[in-house]
C-alpha cells in the first residue's frame, strides 16, 4: 500500500488513471450519434436589460438570527461556492441596525479632527480620486465561534458562512488623508457608518497609510447595499467589522476611541479574566467545502476535495490535507493567482475506499502562521472566548457515505 | 510648459499636487464636528436570501436589436463598471434562438465520433473531475463593427459592449478527452450548444488540449442562464461564439465540419472578395471608458481616466494614453494582478486644462501585437469587413465638458 502522500496526488494523471473508480463508471454511449428527442426546438428566453440566475438554482444565505433581521446575520452558501470570487447576491451579512437606504446624490464622507483641512466628498468627487481595485476577503471574527466547544454546525455554511471574497473599487484612504493633511498627533482614525447605530471602529494610522481602500465598487458594481452601498471601508485582513459599512465619518484622533464595538464586543475573554482587545488582524485558517456536512457520498471513488484558505497576515504559502484525521498531510494544489489578503481555493483528488474518514484541511500563511487545531486553540485561549476561531475542522465521512461535524 | 509624456504621469504624489485645481475645490467643513442631521435614526432593512442591487443604481444591458429579443445582444455598460470582474447580471449576451431553459438534473454532455470510449456525461459527474478555475475575457468577434467606418455609436457601451470578463469554473476539456481516448485521425472538435438554434463551431484540437474549460460557474455562482447554463464551453481568448452556451455535444472530427456559424458568418470578407475562416483568436484591444461618450466634465481640473485593455493572444503587456489626438502618447497603471487572457484595467490622471482634448488608448500585448488606428485597419482589411474591429476609438472632449466619439 502506498504511503498517504502518494495516494493524495496533485497530478491530474494520477486521477485519470483511476478514473475506472467512479462508481458504476460513466454512461457508455449506445449510439454514435448523440440523443437530441429532448433537446429544444422552440425559441427561448429574450436577452434582459438585468440577469437573474436559473430557476433551479436554489443556494441561499442562510439567516442567522430570524427574530430580529436587522441586527442579525447572514451565511455563504459556501459549499455551492465555485472559485476565489463570491457572488455579491451571496455575500455574508452582519448589520447591527439593518441596512440603510442612502441617497449617493446627497451622502458625503467628512474627514476631521487632528487634520489641517476638514473636508467633505461627495460621491462624485470620491470617484475623481485614482481608484485601485483589489481582491480581499472579509471575514466576521465571530465566524465559527459556534464550533469553539467542539462539533456543533452541521455543515460548512453554518460553521464557516461569514467569510466572502469580492474585488473592491475604491480610493486609497491614504490619498484622502493626504488630502487632509493630517497633523503628528493624529495616530488613529475613528470611522463610522450611518447605520442606524453608528457602528465604529478604531483604526492605527500605520495600517490606514498602508492599504486600507474607501470602496464604491465591488464585482464590478457598485456595492451592494448591505454590503455598504454607496461606501465602505475596506481594511484589508482585518476582522469584518472594522470594514465600516455606510461610511460617513473618519474622524483622526489621537488615540482609539474604545467605543462599544472595541470594548464590550469584538474583544476576547481569556482564561485569566482579561481581555485581549484590538485583535484586528484575522488568523491563518482553511475549510474544506466539498464534501462537506450534510453531502452524501454515492459511492466508493475518485472525489475533488476542495475548499477555501485565507490570512489577514498575508497570502496562503500551502494548504495541506488530511484523509486519516491528521495522522497524515500532504499538499493541495492551489488556485492561481495566489493573492494575499484573499480567499484562496485548494483542491486534491481523493479515492475514497468506501470506509470511514476523517478529511481535514491545514493552511500555512507566508508570515510563517499555522492552522492550529481546536485543542491546540483551546490551551492558548481558554474556552471564554468566541471571537477568532481559525482552528481546523475535520469533516467525518462514514462507511454509508454520509458527511458530517467532525470536531 | 512640460512635455506631455510629464503632465499625464501615473504618480499619486503628482496627483495630489494638482488636486488644488479641482473646479472650485472640496468644501471645506464648517463645524469641528461632522453633521448628522440626516443620518438614519431608525432600524434599516433585514438580512436577505439573496441580495439585490441598490434602488439608486441603474445601468441595465442595452438590448441591441429589440424586435427580434431571442435573436440579439445586449450590451455591458462598460462606462459604469468597475475594475476586471463584470458583474453577471450585467455580462454582454448574444443569442441566435433565445435562452434555454435547461434542467442541470438532466442535462447531460455527450462526446463521440473519433473517440475510443464515447461518454455521456452528467453535471454530477462532471463535478467529480479536478476542476479549475480562471478569470478569462470573453468578446462577441462583431464587437465595435458600428464604428468601422468612423464614428458611429454615441457612447462606449454601444461601441464596445460585447465584453465581459469573469472567473469561470470547470473542467478542462483535455480531462475529458483523455478520458474518451481520442484516436489520432481526431483533429478537430465540433462543439454544439442545446438551444434551438444547435449553434456550432469548430475548434482545434491543439486548442481544446491546451485550455478550454467546460465550465459550470461563473463569479462564485452557477453559469447564468443567458451564459449557458448549466454548462459552457470556454475557448479563452477566442472569439465569443465559439464560447458555445449550453454545451450538451462534443463530436471530434477530423476537419472543421463548416457550419453556417463559420462560413456564412463570423468570416471576415476582404477587399479582394476572399474571406478569412477561423480568425479565432481576438486582437490586442482596449479603450477609455471614463470619461466616455456621453459624460460631460464639469470643469477643467485632474480628472482620472481608466478603461478596460484585452487581449486573445496573452496578457496586456502596456497601455499608452493621449491627449492630444496620437501625437504624444504615455504610459497607463496596469490594475495588478495583470492576467493573460482577461480585461486589465488601466488608469492614469489627467489635468484637463478646459480646452478641446482628443484623448484615446493603445494597447501592446505580450505577443509583440499592437493595436491598429482605424486607417491602418482598414488599409489591410477594407471596409466591407464587420468583425474583429480592434481599432483605437478616440473620444473627444470639446471645451463644453462634453464627450463625444472622435473617429
Amino acid at each position: 500500500m502506498l504511503p498517504e502522500h502518494r495516494r493524495i496526488s496533485r497530478s491530474r494523471r494520477w486521477f485519470l488513471r483511476a478514473a475506472a473508480l467512479f462508481g458504476g463508471g460513466f454512461t457508455a454511449l449506445k449510439s454514435t450519434s448523440a440523443a437530441a428527442a429532448d433537446l429544444p426546438n422552440r425559441l427561448g428566453g429574450p436577452v434582459s436589460a438585468y440577469g437573474s440566475r436559473s430557476r433551479f438554482e436554489k443556494a441561499l444565505r442562510l439567516v442567522g438570527n430570524p427574530r430580529t433581521p436587522q441586527a442579525a446575520s447572514s451565511l455563504t452558501p459556501l459549499r455551492d461556492s465555485h472559485g476565489m470570487i463570491t457572488a455579491s447576491a451571496l455575500h455574508y451579512e452582519r448589520h447591527h441596525s439593518g441596512v440603510p437606504d442612502l441617497d449617493p446624490s446627497t451622502h458625503t464622507l467628512t474627514i476631521h479632527g487632528l487634520v489641517n483641512r476638514q473636508l467633505v466628498f461627495t460621491m462624485d468627487e470620491l470617484k475623481r480620486f485614482p481608484s485601485v481595485s483589489r481582491i480581499f476577503f472579509l471575514e466576521c471574527s465571530g465566524n465559527t465561534s459556534s464550533e469553539w466547544r467542539g462539533a456543533n454546525a452541521m455543515d460548512v455554511q453554518r460553521s464557516h458562512g461569514l467569510t466572502s471574497c469580492s474585488e473592491w473599487t475604491g480610493v486609497w484612504l491614504s490619498t484622502l488623508l493626504r488630502e487632509c493633511a493630517v497633523t503628528p498627533a493624529g495616530m488613529w482614525i475613528l470611522a463610522e457608518g450611518a447605520d442606524a447605530a453608528r457602528v465604529a471602529r478604531s483604526i492605527p494610522m500605520a495600517k490606514a497609510m498602508k492599504d486600507v481602500l474607501v470602496a464604491y465598487a465591488q464585482n464590478g458594481e457598485p456595492l451592494r447595499p448591505e454590503q455598504g452601498y454607496p461606501l465602505r471601508l475596506i481594511v484589508p485582513g482585518f476582522e469584518g467589522i472594522i470594514n465600516i459599512k455606510w461610511l460617513h465619518r473618519l474622524k483622526v484622533i489621537d488615540q482609539p476611541a474604545m467605543t462599544r464595538w472595541e470594548t464590550s464586543r469584538y474583544t476576547d475573554l481569556m482564561p485569566d479574566g482579561t481581555s485581549r482587545i484590538f485583535t484586528l488582524e484575522m488568523d491563518v485558517k482553511s475549510v474544506i467545502t466539498r464534501p462537506s456536512g450534510g453531502d452524501r457520498l454515492p459511492g466508493r471513488g475518485v472525489y475533488e476535495i476542495s475548499g477555501l484558505a485565507w490570512s489577514g497576515r498575508g497570502s496562503i504559502a500551502r494548504v495541506d490535507i488530511t484523509t486519516d484525521g491528521g495522522a497524515t498531510w500532504s499538499p493541495a494544489e492551489l488556485q492561481t493567482p495566489v493573492l494575499p489578503l484573499a480567499h484562496t481555493r485548494f483542491r486534491a483528488s481523493w479515492n475514497w475506499n468506501g470506509g470511514d474518514a476523517l478529511i481535514a484541511s491545514r493552511a500555512l500563511d507566508d508570515s510563517g502562521h499555522l492552522q492550529p487545531t481546536l485543542q491546540d486553540l483551546v490551551k492558548l485561549r481558554g474556552l471564554n472566548s468566541g471571537y477568532h476561531n481559525n482552528a481546523i475542522l475535520p469533516w467525518n465521512v462514514s462507511s454509508t457515505g454520509a458527511v458530517t461535524n467532525g470536531l
